[in-house]
């Protein structure tokens, strides 16, 4: 580092940034059912999740790449907010705000930092790596599991199918390790059988 | 694994137990000064401040045992809440309360997780490896960095003072990176002379 102070203050005006995702809302209750849980928390679980859940990747995954993707991969919703995966309106425009708060945010780094993250974050992005594949399902199972235990309270307020769940999760879940997709196919199923699903 | 299905749903109780740290208050603000944050929130922040801060870790340092180590430093505060590093009362009883919780909360997985999960917990408590002592560094280091920017607004309420300030946290930090510590002095100092300390 040619002037480590320096590149500490970047680094620490990039954690100051990043504080902003306390602030975002996701459409998933916490399994108390208590209130919405925000990205930040999502963040903290779903990288936990990931450590948890070590020994279901796929041989030879890096599973600290898994949890580097993971703790950073929202974080561009400081400035594009979230948006619920079966909200096709929504992500018709994530990628384009997405891409502009990924340039501000990294861009605060010191250079190879600023690099290494994006690359980290375009790599979870683009869904072909081992790690971000069960990075990404992972960050779909999640949110299932909270509706679950809620008894579908978010899927029922955002009026969300039994068919919507499965064409946006089977694939992305089941490709990581079908383990995981046959633990959560008969619950989706008893969950539409019990009105859980809109 | 001999039934990966028992297994995993063991797992996922352990992530549904460790859901509750959404709900313990921190006695710090967000850098925005809107709220206090959770300790949920805090657990990603600072897991997301030692991957950014990797290059200020001793040499040798595994930064993904620090990583490891942070995700679960908090989960204990499920049972045993958040307790100020200022507020000495508190902390006489913490230990006891910890313990009762970590016992509780790791023996919800599977045995040989459940014990590598809890080394990572005593290693951290116990703060005698560089990665215990890296990781209490940043634990301490960042809500500094939150009352800072906050012009001390925490510090105040709580009444700390600067004395205190240095008592917990000049050790604990200069011995991780001394860089880290002649970052923060001359701010503390300058917090002092502005009436953010108490």
């Amino acid at each position: 580092m040619a002037d480590p102070t320096q590149a500490l203050a970047q680094r620490i005006e990039f954690i100051k940034a990043i504080d902003g995702l306390k602030n975002v809302q996701r459409k998933t209750y916490l399994f108390s059912g208590q209130r919405y849980e925000n990205s930040a928390e999502h963040s903290w679980a779903v990288s936990t999740f990931a450590l948890t859940l070590a020994d279901y990747a796929p041989p030879k995954t890096d599973i600290n790449k898994v949890i580097h993707m993971l703790l950073l991969h929202d974080i561009v919703e400081v400035d594009a907010g979230d948006s619920l995966c079966y909200d096709d309106e929504a992500n018709a425009t994530k990628a384009d705000r997405e891409q502009a708060a990924a340039q501000r945010l990294f861009s605060i780094l010191p250079d190879s930092q600023a690099r290494h993250f994006r690359q980290l974050w375009d790599e979870f992005e683009a869904e072909e790596s081992t790690e971000a594949q069960f990075a990404a399902a992972l960050d779909r199972m999640i949110p299932m599991l909270h509706n679950l235990h809620t008894h579908g309270r978010a899927w029922l307020e955002n009026h969300v199918t039994l068919q919507q769940v499965l064409d946006k999760n089977q694939h992305k879940i089941s490709r990581a390790n079908p383990t995981l997709w046959n633990y959560l196919e008969p619950q989706l199923l008893k969950a539409k059988s019990l009105g859980w699903l809109a």
